[in-house]
């Protein structure tokens, strides 16, 4: 394999602090990041893309890394008029990533789509590597409570995760086809590797997978695939997924993780890379068949995530 | 004439002074303001309505009275982020202005009136007087410079007004029609009089004029019509309206002022307000017909709104 380019496939926080982390060891040209868009919603008239926002902000060293997403040093002006004004509250908007809302809307509005705009701005923000979304067509995830199929950022920020998930749906998702970059990047000669950032399989590794085509051309690749495992002493680091695991029935761990993989996915995984806490989960991933390595996969500084990026690079052999 | 309705008619600051001045010494149901709605533009996917703006942030007592334009306690965040995605930065949009502008934008696009939208804007922010657009159908005022027609907000911010201004039309306005709540006021039974707030003729009252029937509906009634100039000591106190006379080669006075509502809008104002630093134009505007009353017209503070309001009151006899 003399190829050096890895194809990244991310979520929200924690995927994207892999794939900053992968952008601060790669060139330009090594690196396509290819992020969820089934948590985009539409938002007093702007397109919200949570998961391109956080991968393009940890990019570009912009992310608020105290309060977790979000840009650093933002106000919250904009809100409190708008809350003042009657409309809904209950999502925040920062002033600064406002900008980006307003920026992305009006150039979809005009006629420009998801990648192109995308592109744009990561670059105006100073960012070599390719941020693409999954596709440029709607997908919308929806999950399934008490209250019947509702939107995820609806179930996410509105309700706070308290109702429980049944289902989790991919509403588009049949329709839809990879971007044009995601589809390049899946055909390169020089792919050496893929790379499931430690994000939710349910809801941001899920929704990529389940675009037509994606899963096989994955699986036809003969390279690499690692997946970075978002479980951490059995438990998520952040987000839901904790939550919809027990509420399946299923024991917080790697096995659970693995599981869903191959259950949904089949042979997908060469390698799932798990945090030292959870080493005692390796003798039944390796029963399953499955590489496992295991490191220190909690990421809170920079060094953590370069060095993280590091030893995924190096198990892919690059 | 028992009725005691006031129908003002409005531009931008100047006349937002005068409408908050009306609104302070009137109740709720006694008032219409009608605002001018030609500087009204779209800009990064969002409807920003100046004077519309301008006279809600008044009421509400939101204005800002050092900067004298938009909202006090402003900041600057989401522009700066806009900036840095390299959009256009011509036109300042603060952080709390922005609100109303995403409030207003994603309403109109869900099918509501600009006059619904305002009436809903106007009461979450604590407005009892109706606040209305002139229209609810568009009107664009555009500017003849060396560089042809082009848009008013160009024009006057993004040019600030450099250019010399041959010519101003209002694109639209021969289609619109008056806004239901403007014509209503117009219809009313306890009208009692109609106020010109002090702005710009050219660029303020004239395209509330434009509106097919509404030069000969406010003649029509017969109460009177007072025009308070926004000229003080032979100067206009914001904006272009001097420079445009100037450049019309016409004196900056209160016969300019004059002879462009008789030579345009025929024998509409009964009486027109001037300042004291102005008492050298009674004889000449007395020659053509005019009734002049002289205050100090000059609105620093709430007080001199108020002031100013009642004395407009007292001369139409309310």
């Amino acid at each position: 394999m003399s190829g050096k380019h890895i194809l990244a496939l991310s979520g929200g926080v924690g995927g994207a602090k892999l794939a900053a982390g992968l952008a601060a060891v790669t060139s330009g040209d090594d690196l396509t990041i290819v992020v969820n868009t089934g948590d985009d919603f539409e938002h007093l008239g702007l397109t919200i893309c949570p998961d391109m926002d956080s991968v393009t902000y940890a990019l570009a060293g912009l992310n608020d890394n105290e309060r977790g997403w979000g840009v650093e040093n933002e106000t919250w002006q904009a809100m409190a008029m708008l809350r003042a004004l009657g409309e809904e509250g209950w999502f925040n908007l920062g002033d600064r990533d406002l900008a980006m809302h307003i920026a992305r809307s009006w150039r979809l509005r005009a006629g420009e789509t998801l990648s192109q705009v995308t592109a744009r701005l990561t670059r105006e923000l100073g960012i070599d590597h390719a941020v693409v979304p999954m596709s440029d067509d709607l997908v919308r995830t929806q999950v399934l409570t008490d209250a019947g199929w509702i939107d995820f950022q609806r179930w996410f920020v509105g309700n706070q995760c308290a109702d429980k998930v049944f289902d989790v749906r991919f509403e588009g998702a049949q329709r839809a086809r990879p971007a044009p970059e995601f589809r390049a990047a899946l055909e390169r000669d020089d792919l050496a590797a893929i790379v499931l950032c430690p994000s939710n399989p349910f809801l941001s590794v899920d929704p990529i997978l389940s675009i037509p085509g994606v899963r096989d051309a994955l699986a036809e690749r003969q390279v690499p695939l690692i997946a970075v495992s978002p479980i951490i002493g059995g438990s998520a680091v952040k987000g839901p997924l904790a939550k919809m695991l027990a509420e399946r029935g299923q024991v917080v761990n790697n096995l659970a993780i693995a599981r869903h993989y191959q259950d949904h996915w089949g042979d997908l995984l060469d390698c799932l890379l798990i945090d030292h806490a959870d080493e005692a989960d390796v003798p039944v991933l390796q029963a399953r068949g499955l590489t496992v390595a295991v490191t220190r996969t909690l990421m809170r500084e920079a060094a953590d995530r370069e060095r993280l990026a590091k030893e995924v690079l190096a198990i892919a052999g690059i």
